[in-house]
């Protein structure tokens, strides 16, 4: 039983109405969004993005990691974006767990040895945005002059603030 | 001059909108979807979502990395997401470069050394989709009853198609 059909009937719907247009490769706004996987997180319509706007770039906690270094250097260096956005949120998985006690329970239930990997869990979701534009300021391959914003969504609210 | 500002009051619009309620953390449908940054491919409307249904992973391509990993390891062992959908699409910016010719770019335009990093390049997408489903199988995190679909999503169409 898998859910991934529903997906591609729901998705036939949607193709019928959106028509054939073909919209340039590099975002519109030259924006990159960097926020969590969350599912209460719809960002093109919480952002208020249309098609082709900007980049969005999601994992768990929405963490600056290497791979999301290397996403945003393709972003910038091949697809023309300048700005970054790490957006995270209220309620976020992250805040749930330790490394320590999150390794125990793979140890446990998976067999699995993972005593170096770090699951970038956080206490303080202000703290978090702030050092992962510390990271960001901090990243060679990020130019000095891309601008970078903080920002926390309300999963129950729908509503952005800003980090400072 | 920053683009934030203008996502910060489209989103004020949209949670006047939204109204308050609490969604649960965990994932209604048990799925987690590994796709692209691309600015064409809204992932919740393309596949109907709504608000709480399901974990969505992007980078650049929608690659199956070590932080891709990471995530879906918190997106079942602590938000009970049993099934993974990978998907890329057609026109992507994964496939219009080479590590190598990137790489001296990078060193060129940014001063920065980056010859062991692979930025995931790829020229055929059915190839990359079966490369990152595989990647899924052989991991000792990603436990073996864990239902794995991939697929082609087409930003001029917005048509996604299975690939097997």
């Amino acid at each position: 039983m898998s859910y991934f059909d529903n997906f591609l009937k729901t998705n036939q719907a949607y193709a019928d109405l959106h028509g054939t247009e073909h919209l340039p490769q590099k975002p519109k706004t030259q924006v990159a969004i960097v926020t969590c996987m969350d599912s209460r997180l719809h960002v093109a319509q919480a952002l208020g993005l249309a098609l082709g706007d900007a980049h969005i770039l999601r994992n768990a906690g929405g963490r600056v990691t290497d791979d999301v270094i290397r996403s945003l250097v393709i972003s910038q260096q091949q697809l023309g974006t300048r700005e970054i956005v790490v957006l995270h949120h209220t309620d976020c998985g992250a805040e749930t767990f330790t490394n320590e006690d999150f390794r125990g329970q793979l140890t446990r239930d998976l067999g699995v040895d993972v005593h170096d990997k770090d699951f970038l869990p956080f206490s303080d979701v202000e703290e978090s945005v702030r050092e992962d534009i510390a990271i960001l300021r901090q990243s060679p391959l990020i130019p000095d002059d891309v601008v970078i914003s903080g920002a926390i969504y309300d999963v129950d609210t729908g509503r952005m603030r800003e980090v400072r």
